[in-house]
């Protein structure tokens, strides 16, 4: 497999000869991608701006929800922000959802040209890797945070790369996939049933996490730390906008 | 101290309230500059253009050496490459020198607004330490290549972040300063008396190592690995064109 890194979406393009493009914004879209589809929300519908969200909401059938966050916090008019606790399945069962985030509907748009993408957070880890393991290249996309390389989205990026080495033959492209592997082994490598909550303490340590911490959603950090608590993976269905389901 | 790391000269700008930029592009403008000055040579005037550097020289006095490379390789009708072996004292000794590189000179223009410039490589890493050590702010740019990330440039700025940490009270800005020392802690922060052999076989392990070795230039590795064989910093000592001397 040709891996492909970019500790930010800015670093390099995601060609069109890529099998699988993975997006991840840990810090919190693509954690509540994951957590909204696993509680059975119908689909994703990904956009940049507000404007075009609220527009997207017009066009759309009656029983859409729109969602997600500026500088971390609510949108005014907005049905739901970016917080994986309110995505649960009495909200989001059965509901197309709108998202537009900071940085995560961003990197979306940066991956656009891959043949496949999909969504990872430490959430879904393990369902991320089976959908990787027969891809022949795969880029993943970290997010960042305003133009900024984040800690957070590394350690997923390396936490996919040091298990992945160890499922099939890997070619690097650049050495953005090495810093993040020892970003994860550094910090997270040793394992253990305490995995969650030393996650949790390094997310905290991240400047997603300091963010967060700043504005009052430190409680988050925990939702978004619990490894492998689902087995989904957005996958986009549909482009124009970058739609996301389960496949 | 407040410390910023940019793993690239594009992630953040060097803002005009930093007191020192750190330039730093190991393979191998900066180690380039360090023998050339520990070796004698008057000053380094930098450029970004083989067409710029022409004219400068036009301009400069009839002793002046036009020194550079694109792709790691010397440029047509100019004196030296960019290899710190051609840097000899019987070559450089009281002579001004015209540097165009791909990755660093470029680095060095993004700094261009901080109150002072040093360049940095592992030649010279306890002086510039030294020269660091009172400064309230700095920033270190790694030049990376050719709009990548490479590790060789990390693993330096991993360096000297992770002596400044044992010196000063830091106040980190961004998250790159983490990946840096985790990468340098993790691939040589050991230390021991092999050091040099070691760093060399990371070097080409590197992108910028891959690439030089390429163009078969691997012995540069070793000679871009001697850590403190010189107690020199090339410091910026006038402005338009970026000119380094020693103070």
């Amino acid at each position: 497999m040709q891996l492909t890194v970019s500790l930010l979406p800015s670093i390099r393009p995601v060609l069109s000869t890529t099998d699988v493009a993975v997006v991840i914004d840990v810090l919190r879209a693509t954690s509540v991608m994951t957590t909204a589809l696993a509680n059975g929300a119908k689909e994703f519908l990904t956009c940049q701006s507000v404007d075009e969200a609220r527009e997207l909401a017009q066009t759309h059938d009656a029983d859409v929800l729109l969602c997600g966050e500026r500088h971390c916090k609510p949108i005014d008019g907005f049905d739901l922000g970016n917080s994986p606790a309110e995505y649960s399945s009495d909200v989001v069962q059965y509901r197309s959802l709108i998202l537009t985030t900071t940085n995560g509907t961003f990197a979306i748009a940066a991956a656009q040209n891959a043949r496949a993408m999909v969504a990872a957070s430490f959430l879904n880890l393990s369902a991320v890797l089976v959908r990787l393991r027969d891809a022949d290249s795969v880029h993943l996309v970290c997010a960042g945070t305003n133009g900024e390389i984040t800690a957070e989205d590394v350690l997923l990026a390396g936490a996919i790369v040091d298990r992945l080495f160890s499922e099939v033959n890997l070619e690097l492209v650049g050495d953005d996939a090495i810093l993040a592997r020892e970003l994860w082994t550094a910090w997270m490598g040793e394992g253990g049933s305490d995995q969650n909550e030393r996650l949790t303490q390094r997310l905290a340590e991240s400047q997603g996490g300091r963010n967060l911490i700043d504005v009052g959603y430190e409680a988050d950090l925990a939702r978004c730390a619990a490894i492998d608590l689902f087995d989904v993976v957005p996958e986009r269905v549909a482009t124009t906008p970058n739609t996301f389901g389960i496949l």
